[in-house]
């Protein structure tokens, strides 16, 4: 895995962070290594995440898929940190099976889901570690609900994972279902390369092992320097671009099974990151798709971003052939992989020219290794970002207002304020006000 | 349709608008409000795309489809606006028929749709105003030839949509295909509610008349202020908004089916404003799903955004079973269309408590007339946000420079300029350079 920071140095862009600031954060990354280090060793809260390669077990996971088999279709019901770990991984392999994600409570989606599957060969993963996720649980009860009315067993096709109590472990006791677990002191968006992100790969067949040792492989490469490790070089220099204005982190991965990667990128910076009144906006972007979208912005708006390029050094071969139309007679003979890397420069080197700041991510293939090499990459990543903008990078204070608040409203124990909205309708209602 | 200002005003946030700015802006909205309707009267470029529901004939679009049955599926190949438009159209609504996309050239993609096709029952309709888009001939070349390698004659299963000139056309000449007009005037964003966004929806069965009976019910709302005109009341609060430090617009959908919807507005929203060094970056999120993602951010995070939420007024409804857990007996017997919108609102709330300003959209119900109404408000708004900026809407300049590389990179004509990057590599290789 190769990260290259040129085009985020100061002499691309006027945002762009001088060389000699880098080396003077060096003193400060070799601290946070250090502590970081500390971290792992003594398991920490959060840190922990950076053991997860060598202390995860793909034995219990595998047994877990084993006991719900034969079932052709694996469902997993979880949100955030729960679910895009699993997506993100059963996105990038090209694994056998169906997996398919319930990962909201619109109840559309629930009864699409539902008329799309067939419940006789289909089985469940419910994740949650607190065994209380209101979405989670809700969508579990009414999938729960549609095997029995199917005439399915459901305690044969369920698979818990969670944490050391509560209702969901209560449940798997109950009515003894393979229960894995959430791996204490280690928060779901940084659980991927656990049971949490790796159920759906091992129902896919993928090859858990490699993805770990992909993981391991980036564990090995952090150092005391960010000029040594790819992912304290890429945590930093975010750092430093965000301090210079770059408040926007676009991701563009140029491969579109990666575009799930990019989501989970944005919970992780986000939720990691955005705190104390700082942390950049990740914007999802998707190579070349989004140059058709996002790029005349990028080129030609304000200087407050980053974009990260990412790209596998290996792709399928798809020729493009020979032509009758002669405005397109360049294109004929040439390989779809080749105009794709083509975009990806010319739009890396568009963005130099017009001095926005970009990073370039390689990984040498979309395979297990290198998927599992690139997201304890970003995660390592974060966690240094997290160090030098001293925050709680683990933590997720300002979410839990907003679920007591949903939570009341649902019991029926609380109702909103008047906000004194101001309303502009096109058929006005008398109950929504004055739109003056 | 309605559009909610109350949590974008000075008393809602810090960086929200004062009533009385919004007052004074009204001025500027009239005359903005009378440059538009005179580009209209004229059909000038781009302002023509707001006489799209009345201009829109529906016949030869049923007609070119009715001309590819008996087939089954059809795949849209297009990119950025030759794409979103129809996808965004197809997912809200509930169809009958498989309509896919091809909008990108990852010859991963392109193989792995191929391989899951049926071609013996596949039409393709290829998408580009000028018929040289690189991205979309190539793959509609490698389409074409697969098609044929089946043994299916291609020309009985193409639709053209182009412009008046063009490879493309040439090519629909000479084998007689269905060609359907790219509106002239209309850049490919704002296309939607024309044949560019209503062929695959016409394949899906979908009532055309009723999508644009919806836009033109949103074209009747426009007026010379901005307290009358919810497309107007949208684009001057995001314009003034973006003038205050809300540099980040989130466009936060509490409906799966409007994900794509999502994509939609950020390549408006970028490509029309993203000039002369200002426009809002879109970020896209989706309710409730990114709450457990981005909401952290968006409350402790630096207050530079503005969160547009987008909810149906009517759900289905999927009743939440009664369960054995106690500590969920809060859930038994609700329904998740009630858990939604209890966290719409938590979220909301939640966000104002936080000072961030808010936008929300309430759409009667999903169904055509609906999202004829809301494609066409957006593009309304976008307009106006745009005559308040000063900037050129509907060009998109910057975009150029990329795509005239990326082709001669693909013909040799070209290699890029040495960056002098610098590479930080887990597995250095000597012409990586030194990542000192």
């Amino acid at each position: 895995m190769h990260v290259h920071l040129g085009n985020a140095l100061a002499e691309a862009s006027a945002i762009g962070v001088p060389r000699s600031d880098l080396e003077a954060l060096d003193e400060r990354v070799a601290a946070a290594a250090a502590r970081i280090e500390a971290g792992r060793e003594r398991s920490e809260h959060g840190y922990a995440a950076l053991n997860l390669p060598k202390n995860t077990e793909t034995g219990p996971i595998e047994a877990a898929v084993d006991a719900i088999r034969p079932a052709e279709t694996l469902v997993t019901i979880g949100i955030g940190g729960s679910a895009l770990g699993a997506a993100t991984i059963t996105s990038a392999l090209d694994g056998d099976g169906d997996t398919r994600f319930l990962d909201n409570v619109d109840p559309a989606q629930t009864r699409t889901l539902l008329a799309d599957l067939d419940l006789s060969t289909t089985a469940v993963n419910v994740v949650s570690r607190s065994g209380t996720t209101a979405e989670t649980l809700a969508n579990f009860l009414v999938v729960r609900d549609a095997l029995t009315d199917a005439g399915v067993d459901w305690t044969d096709r369920t698979i818990v994972t969670t944490g050391q109590s509560g209702p969901l472990r209560t449940l798997s006791e109950r009515h003894d279902l393979p229960v894995l677990e959430v791996p204490t002191g280690v928060p779901g968006r940084f659980s991927a390369l656990s049971a949490v992100g790796l159920v759906a790969a091992a129902f896919e067949g993928l090859d858990l092992d490699a993805i770990l040792e992909g993981g391991q492989t980036a564990a090995e490469s952090l150092s005391d320097s960010l000029f040594e490790s790819p992912a304290y070089a890429y945590g930093t220099t975010m750092y430093a671009l965000e301090e210079r204005g770059a408040s926007i982190a676009a991701m563009m991965p140029y491969a579109e099974v990666l575009e799930p990667f990019a989501e989970w990128f944005s919970q992780l910076w986000a939720e990691s990151l955005g705190k104390d009144g700082r942390g950049q906006t990740p914007a999802r972007a998707l190579g070349v798709t989004d140059q058709h979208s996002q790029l005349q912005l990028y080129r030609a708006g304000p200087t407050d971003k980053v974009v990260t390029l990412v790209r596998p050094r290996e792709r399928l071969s798809v020729p493009i052939p020979e032509t009758e139309l002669d405005a397109l007679s360049y294109l004929g003979g040439r390989d779809l992989r080749t105009l794709m890397d083509a975009e990806f420069e010319a739009t890396e080197a568009s963005l130099r020219k017009a001095g926005l700041p970009t990073i370039r991510i390689e990984i040498d293939s979309l395979d297990a290794e290198g998927i599992g090499e690139l997201l304890y990459t970003m995660e390592a990543a974060c966690i240094m970002a997290g160090e030098l903008a001293d925050v709680e990078t683990f933590t997720q204070p300002a979410v839990e207002w907003g679920k007591e608040t949903a939570r009341s409203l649902l019991r029926g124990e609380q109702t909103l304020d008047e906000t004194g909205d101001l309303v502009v309708a096109a058929d006005p209602e008398p109950d929504d006000g004055d739109p003056g």
